[in-house]
């Protein structure tokens, strides 16, 4: 086939998926970008038709102890199996599992010390399907690679199980929908273990967001800055599974953190989505400059075939013409940052020191003194850290927003209420990953969002976290 | 004609101005766009051909009392007056123009104390024109409302004068072209008066960036954030003419104080150059709120047609791979910011306030001290800010660095060297607004810059400012 007709193949399939891209020309497609769009576009295209009824809002009868399995307890999964054994009646530790012994025998024996026997499953990859389907399980927690999310989030709900999902929930569109269509189909809870929306700054802020204090909301920042380059280069990430998607994808890698918070001020899902985006990515240089000095034995020594560029930005705008600005940085000699930057009518937020600007003080030219922001934090501060500081002070990871984070999770199946986040919320803010690895690839192209909520968006219902 | 011919017949023009736009397709015009994008796909295609040689590092003949004549002397151009005085002899102002006699005389009246005698124009549109053509200017310095800059630069070297021009030096493509053809055809310098980039910070970062400080460059960022609105509806300018911008324009109406600085860092027009744009804003609101609170009789009272969105980000890509972020905002309660940041593979920096980390002191995990960062700043510090450290503690306007800058300029003049900022530097930098108002329009469609070098940017030229 001529290149002509290639590209005119390729660009008719993209017009025909109307509103998926925004631009679309062939004149815009590298020759060797053109496998990569058909595959790209064909997961765009996966079934959109529901297969089962719509989980916004889904509640299930109240379970008065959860009881709870994990996969994964490595770095992370280690410290939700801790702080799970801290709400301890109110949930049960029953089985967990990870293809490493010694890190699954660690968690047993922990558990040990605290009186708790549970059921360990390791040594194969598919070990984690045989726990999965004991019946002893209301929920699953999963804290494996990212590659394993989705495949061990649907294979748990088609066992009737609830899951809750380390960020990101997927890092493809094949698998966002994957897992809308299974709860949808299951009628299980899928909530992403997104902490960050549990953070005591951001609770702050999102308290004052309802409280009117920001007026219209226009405007936001969110990152993930943070220097991880030494560590994707050893065995911090188990067989260095992290690194692989360095090699394989150019754009923002890991965007709920930051994005997380600032779709709950915003309301996305609530009244509000995110409509189109535009991604571009710097060169690629901080890997291949550190290749050149880890030990010659290992795989990535001196190589220059990192696909992700050092800094990507993404740029959403959200149906009601609302902008946010997202960055990745994982490579950079820099502070960690999450920005958290939200700009209204009426005042304006920036993190990494946390300050605050209003109107009502003259016209925000100014960030408000120590003690104005002291007296906004407590006037403002959020009743859910309010009650529970306590716990927080003894169970105080990153700074105590796990802890938050798993109560709330336990507390809502032990009342039989809504998750604070669903299925929509972890894949809206996931799916960033493929969108903007899209536009990247193109030359920093408009993408569509698909619409997961199959426009249910509209529904202005409250957040699960303001609720009275 | 057809709808479907319309759009046909804007699609194939834009695909004929081949790299003008990456990814236009009839899709994503909106209806009113129509206009609007065929005249700027004119605007674009307005010519190319050179009409004389290159003014790149162009120098005349030493000047050793500099003839300085002023258009405008209001807000902006008498504090010019009194810095161009404060050179004197190296320079002398030997005319003045403004539309208000009063803001003339008074600039007449301070040169008078200083036992300097100018000509005074004034009262009428075209007065400038007039002056201008008098034998005893070398150099005219405009700064005026910025729809004038271009048509006064252009009429002025036309006359065989020297220009130093107000930013932004234009804010249309065809503007900007005709910068270039007039100072390639008249031989003149045009120097765009970036004061940013003779800032004490600023060039403190140019000159680590020459040292190596920062490793490989691979990002910045930088902003023109500046809660200005209450301005805008009363006659702090002219007849508000800066109101007119926010009802014409949605994109960066003033990208080149943070743009400046980082384009130096980069070499663009040095071995770099600004390859494409994408471009988002935020809905419009700030001006709206604020139109419901001023006089009933101000023109601007209750008004909803602001074009402008509150928040505009631009994402830029340069020819080596290196990603800029520059942000425009006016109106958010906020306080002011350029940002100024800088990323490389051994540092990075960023302002407001001003914080350095370092690859060599925990692989920049943290800010680095108080004590090295003044290290830093003392042991990088730049050797012109130390020259003229007594003259600037005297004329201390913006810092410092409108003194440097006046200095710079005029200094260049009596030694016949080649001055820092061509007007290449000028319309690079200005050109921002016309290209991201395109990408806004266009649902963030990505636009290339033109070549206003004709690819002279390849040419890897010492910056003026760093030569010893």
């Amino acid at each position: 086939m001529e290149k002509k007709n290639i590209d005119r193949r390729h660009f008719l399939k993209a017009s025909a998926l109307t509103g998926v891209f925004l631009g679309l020309t062939p004149g815009s497609l590298k020759s060797n970008d053109r496998e990569w769009v058909k595959e790209e576009l064909e997961r765009m295209s996966a079934p959109k038709k529901a297969l089962g009824k719509s989980v916004m809002g889904l509640t299930v009868d109240p379970i008065d102890q959860l009881k709870v399995a994990f996969i994964g307890v490595g770095n992370r999964g280690s410290s939700h199996v801790e702080r799970m054994q801290a709400l301890y009646p109110k949930a049960k530790v029953t089985a967990i599992c990870d293809i490493r012994e010694e890190r699954a025998k660690e968690s047993a024996d922990f558990l040990k010390k605290n009186g708790q026997k549970v059921a360990v499953y390791t040594g194969k990859e598919e070990a984690w399907k045989e726990m999965v389907k004991r019946d002893d399980i209301d929920l699953v927690l999963i804290a494996t690679p990212w590659k394993d999310h989705t495949p061990m989030a649907v294979y748990s709900m088609q066992q009737g199980k609830h899951v809750a999902v380390e960020v990101p929930l997927a890092y493809t569109l094949e698998d966002c929908w994957k897992l809308i269509n299974t709860a949808e189909e299951t009628q299980r809870n899928c909530m992403m273990l997104e902490n960050v929306c549990y953070g005591d700054e951001e609770l702050w802020i999102l308290n004052m967001v309802n409280e009117g204090v920001f007026g219209t909301l226009t405007y936001a920042e969110a990152a993930y800055i943070h220097n991880l380059k030494a560590g994707l280069f050893n065995d911090k990430y188990y067989q260095k599974w992290r690194m692989t998607h360095h090699l394989a994808t150019d754009g923002n890698l890991y965007p709920t953190h930051g994005l997380g918070p600032v779709a709950q001020y915003m309301g996305i899902g609530r009244g509000d989505r995110f409509d189109h985006l535009v991604s571009m990515s710097s060169l690629q240089v901080g890997l291949t400059e550190l290749s050149k000095t880890v030990d010659s034995d290992n795989e990535y020594y001196n190589r220059t075939d990192f696909a992700h560029g050092d800094m990507n930005n993404s740029l959403i705008k959200t149906n009601n013409g609302r902008s946010i600005l997202l960055q990745h940085d994982v490579v950079t000699p820099r502070p960690y940052s999450r920005i958290n930057a939200l700009a209204g009518t009426k005042g304006y937020h920036e993190g990494y020191p946390s300050r605050l600007a209003l109107k009502e003080i003259d016209d925000g030219h100014e960030w408000v003194s120590e003690s104005k922001y002291n007296e906004m934090r407590e006037r403002f501060k959020h009743p859910i850290w309010e009650k529970l500081k306590e716990e927080i002070a003894k169970n105080n990871g990153h700074g105590g927003m796990d802890f938050v984070m798993t109560y709330r999770l336990v507390d809502a199946f032990n009342k039989g209420i809504a998750l604070d986040m669903d299925v929509y919320d972890g894949v809206d803010w996931s799916v960033i990953t493929p969108l903007s690895a899209t536009s990247v690839q193109l030359g920093s192209i408009a993408v569509k969002f698909p619409d997961f909520t199959r426009n249910n968006w509209k529904n202005k219902r409250e957040l699960g976290m303001l609720k009275k």
